[in-house]
């Protein structure tokens, strides 16, 4: 028998709601297999901050090192501003334990409407590779003269060559399964320093792997492409912020955010990933029941993909794919009217 | 007679191709108001990089300053390492004549078809208020440790009060005239110093502007939203990095990115503005002849009206309108056969 210990922190908004739906639908698709899920319950979130000053404890990421995965639901509300939210609590556990490749998929679902026109499934099918421990995402810099008329602001992005690599390889290797085509985001026309850099590791890196075409695009003119040509791309990297960016894009292609998962990898294994889907908490839909579980339940089947059961996460997707095929219990985003449980059943019944 | 001496830089690969086609529309509109232009060309490129190893003599903008605004075409070429070609020639225009508002025109024309579905003309009709001398494109920075396995590389952004502040109430001065509704673009959530900053100064001084409805989107689903509903924005304003971002991808929902124009202008007037088109020099499709001059016409028509031309400007809208709608000589990109001079000749006709 199979078990693994996982960390649960649904955070805030929406997150509260989606999170349980995505462990009935683990739950129900381990049971056939013999795999024994325990979940442990964290209620950390702005709420917490408000009671404590603190988006989590300070032994946090002690308690969070010994589990075997960590399974979140968004973070950031209201009342508290974005920065301190997601510093408090997403951006270290991806930090800390070296949770370096973010893995998006992107794929037009059967039954499900692209806002663009004319696009059949198959024609988005893609994976976004996004770095995501360094890049843009940083914490330093600061203000000088505050509050005065001279004010000036500094924000630091740092690229290692360490980090750079290895994110880039992870991409290479994803592409050699694949389709053998791999498409970089820059902008090394006008950030003088980091996409340059970027630009020579990618170059340096495709001499390994000589059987894979390589294209670069501006992040400007990439996401205008992402919009006129979504069936051109198949493996994407970019750096952290780039990558935010077209795994948001990219997925909007797709008929609706809400379903994108994000897997936060540490291939090394040596502290847990974390899986969440790519949407945020939404406050504007908060506590009305209409949000759609379906991103976090396809991060679960990543998650348990990670842990090594492919057999899981097949059924898991299989069980999506006939939902949203034949539009039974479809939340608003999709054009439904089911409420977040409603479309939660309709995926463990499938599975 | 109003007369204006006008600094031309075709630049590289289909600049050259488009910026005959955009001084041939300018000659035939002013000609009926008696306006005189004269033209300056300057050929200035990664051809003179390759032969000089600069993109423009060292007093190219001691020249450039004596005209009452500059043409440009389009800069970069393989060949020329992006981050040499541009901050050797378009960035330290834009900075040194103090062109700190790109003001960007997003619209979707009868007779062109978006790549979104379902969308007509009028529901693409917005306005990017780009921030162009400052923020994530900077040249501050380098590589520690070069060629070693311990390179760090460091990026720095710099917000200025005066940089930050400009722009933004620039855009609400625009909002303000049109259906008061302004977007601000952030990603105060990972960018732990700039974006809070650019956020609290739009709070700040939208204190000025009662009138004025203000939203904030992180960049990623800034993009998201564009795609799915690029009915709700009408006056955009962001960073240099994500007004870049959203102006290629506003254009791409229009059918084309071609049509776009960009208007680098300096409200002051202290200094040459500067006009383009949005595209860039497409190394793939320079001479060929099948470039789409409509960006860089509608470029032509902004220089006439920051020149004081509001007349000029209209008769070359209502040109474009015309030959769009009766889909007259309209280049591939927008679905013809037509090549440049024959979509210029279009112009000028309608003209
Ligand atoms: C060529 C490049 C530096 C430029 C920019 O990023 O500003 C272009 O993309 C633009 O939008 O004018
Ligand atoms: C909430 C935010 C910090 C986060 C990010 O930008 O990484 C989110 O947008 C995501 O994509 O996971």
């Amino acid at each position: 028998m199979r078990e693994f210990n996982i960390a649960v922190i649904p955070g805030d908004g929406i997150g509260k709601e989606v999170i349980p739906e995505g462990i009935k639908a683990l739950e129900a698709a381990t049971a056939a297999f013999g795999i024994q899920l325990t979940f442990t319950w964290f209620d950390w979130s702005c709420e917490t901050y408000h009671q404590t000053g603190k988006m989590m404890p300070d032994n946090g990421l002690e308690i969070l090192k010994t589990f075997d995965a960590i399974y979140l639901g968004a973070v950031g509300f209201p009342g508290v501003p974005d920065h301190i939210s997601l510093w408090g609590l997403l951006l270290p556990i991806r930090r800390e334990f070296d949770q370096y490749v973010n893995l998006r998929p992107v794929r037009l679902f059967e039954g499900l409407a692209s806002p663009l026109a004319n696009k059949a499934p198959g024609d988005i099918d893609f994976y976004v590779v996004r770095e995501n421990v360094e890049g843009e995402y940083s914490n330093i810099g600061g203000v000088q003269y505050p509050g005065s008329d001279n004010e000036v602001v500094v924000q630091q992005s740092v690229f290692t060559r360490k980090g750079t690599d290895r994110i880039i390889k992870y991409a290479f290797e994803l592409a050699q399964q694949r389709d053998k085509h791999l498409s970089s985001a820059t902008k090394s026309n006008g950030l003088y320093h980091s996409m340059p850099y970027w630009d020579s590791r990618v170059e340096a890196i495709s001499a390994d792997y000589p059987e894979v075409n390589v294209d670069h695009f501006h992040i400007d003119i990439f996401c205008a492409n992402l919009v006129r040509m979504p069936e051109f791309y198949d493996v994407i990297v970019g750096s952290n912020l780039f990558g935010d960016i077209l795994s948001d894009l990219g997925p909007a292609c797709t008929g609706t955010i809400a379903i994108a998962p994000s897997a936060n990898i540490n291939p090394d294994k040596t502290f847990p990933s974390m899986f969440e889907p790519v949407h945020g908490s939404a406050p504007d839909i908060a506590g009305q029941n209409i949000a759609n579980p379906i991103g976090t339940v396809w991060a679960g089947a990543m998650m348990l993909q990670h842990l090594g059961c492919d057999d899981v996460h097949d059924v898991m997707m299989a069980a999506i794919e006939e939902v949203i095929q034949r539009q039974e219990s479809l939340t608003r985003d999709m054009g439904g009217i089911a409420s977040t449980q409603e479309l939660g059943d309709a995926i463990v019944a499938a599975i």
